[in-house]
């Protein structure tokens, strides 16, 4: 038994959950194990790495994934969405900045146009630009994000859609982890999740072992929102948005300090360039959202999904 | 078709659903009101008005109702709680501080000890304490709050609770204004859910209508968690905690210039009481969850916690 919605009907999925296209996280290897197995897997653009992407891209080849923009960093870099339109993917999701630009060209490819919000303004934005798929993303999330919950975020956006354009579909984001998050997200009118640090935590996932069982290791309460791991890798993001991560050394030092660490951001951001290659949790961000306390083990793709979507079901199964 | 629960089954409740005891609003009137449709009313202890408790205590003789103590303001008057477990409440909540010093007597006068909590910290001191229910009460919630998101927040709740206390109730706060967030906390493991702001904008609530009308007009987007309210009124509120309120004149001016109000305390304290006397909305708080995006009319107690009840069963039954 596993929960069956628009989206998975829509999309061909097994199970309502989008892979989050997590920036240096979300590459090949990651999205095409959550498309094989019954997800819809997404390449994360990141900051516009060109080589980088064609490789995920290429890699990925034979699954069906798509691949998500850091929407101001894509300004910059504009044909960088050419080239992922190129490989027919399963959507282009844009975050953190107005999809207006780059609806038209998306929507002309027969491509589904997934935007991610923060807000509702941005939901309403999203509408404008004829999105297929809005992402309400609350501040729970691990990595970028804004302020508002998850919990009466998405039933908003989910209001909002219904009103103006039933056919659009609603995924929340923030907090999901488990068949608990995914059936109440369903509850609160979402088709269904967008899933990043339980698919961070993954045999699958690049990401460093140490920085993977920082994760493991670490409880809810220490996550932050902050935008000091920006400044200290040359990110400029709109001060509207912070990124969750686990506090750590560098976090303890420099959260609150932000003119003083931008003053010091050359050799900072050398001793930070130094503690990645180190994989260092106590210097690098380990993006995580407030969820990390329902995850306890590295657990294969296909494993969470499965049970993601079989616990979910049985939940929404068990109140009669 | 009601939802029903370990929560209304160990209170002999029709629905699953307490009142927030929201200092200031939740008095007799509406408490009572909450418990005579069947959810459990609370009376909101507040910053210590001894004469005003009193009076409603009294007023509520006849329901069952519970009492909600800020924790630190207790400690300075703690005769307060032996005033409450006199009239034989159907609980004692505690928020916002340490309930240890306060626990021994409640559980010693056979009344439930409810403890809300914003982390999983607090969670553990609530369960040290032998806590009855514990409320995992998330960011959106209106009101003082602390971070944490209430979708990752209660099944975290909900999972320590399982190890170490399985009898213990848990209940969502933050985000609830509706069915659909009453079944995604059933969802997320909570046995029901504490609702405040909805019951704010109602008949019954004592506030000035143009106070409830700001919250039928506001948007989630508008509100903030802020201290600027706090200082303004006097109260020294420990650091963690901050209020959601809907912005207005007062917020733009003073948010983020904690220091110059701190300063212009005595004119500002006189400007507020004056705004207070007038009901004048862009200078009062008007306390308020992220969830007034869901609530659109002042609406009778009964029938928001009948609709509340009905939809969440009904969503409830809908997936098969």
């Amino acid at each position: 038994m596993t929960a069956q919605t628009r989206f998975t009907a829509r999309f061909g999925l097994q199970h309502p959950v989008m892979l989050a296209p997590m920036a240096g996280v979300a590459d090949a290897t990651l999205a095409a194990a959550v498309s094989a197995a019954g997800g819809l897997g997404m390449i994360g653009g990141g900051y516009g790495d060109r080589d980088w992407l064609t490789r995920q891209i290429a890699g990925a080849q034979g699954n069906r994934v798509g691949c998500g923009f850091i929407t101001w960093s894509l300004a910059k870099q504009p044909e960088l969405l050419d080239l992922a339109l190129e490989s027919e993917p399963a959507g282009i999701m844009l975050s953190f900045g107005d999809p207006t630009p780059f609806a038209a060209k998306i929507k002309g490819a027969d491509v589904p146009l997934i935007c991610q919000v923060q807000t509702i303004a941005q939901a309403r934005q999203a509408l404008d630009a004829e999105a297929d798929i809005i992402v309400a993303q609350g501040s729970e999330a691990g990595g970028h994000g804004a302020s508002r919950g998850t919990f009466a975020l998405t039933p908003a956006v989910a209001d909002l859609v219904s009103e103006q354009s039933p056919q659009t579909l609603v995924l929340a984001a923030g907090g999901v982890a488990d068949g608990r998050g995914l059936a109440a997200a369903l509850m609160l009118g979402a088709d269904g999740v967008l899933v990043g640090t339980r698919f961070y935590a993954t045999p699958e996932s690049p990401v460093a072992p140490a920085l993977k069982n920082r994760v493991i290791d670490s409880a809810g309460d220490e996550t932050i929102r902050t935008g000091v791991f920006d400044l200290a890798r040359g990110y400029r993001w709109p001060q509207e948005f912070t990124a969750r991560a686990v506090r750590n050394t560098f976090t303890g030092e420099w959260h609150g300090n932000e003119d003083a660490l931008d003053a010091a951001r050359t050799t900072q951001g050398e001793r930070y360039k130094h503690a990645v290659a180190e994989a260092d949790s106590s210097i690098v961000a380990v993006f995580a959202g407030e969820d990390i306390d329902l995850i306890h083990e590295i657990t294969p793709v296909a494993e969470i999904l499965t049970q993601m979507s079989d616990d979910a079901a049985a939940l929404l199964t068990s109140h009669r």
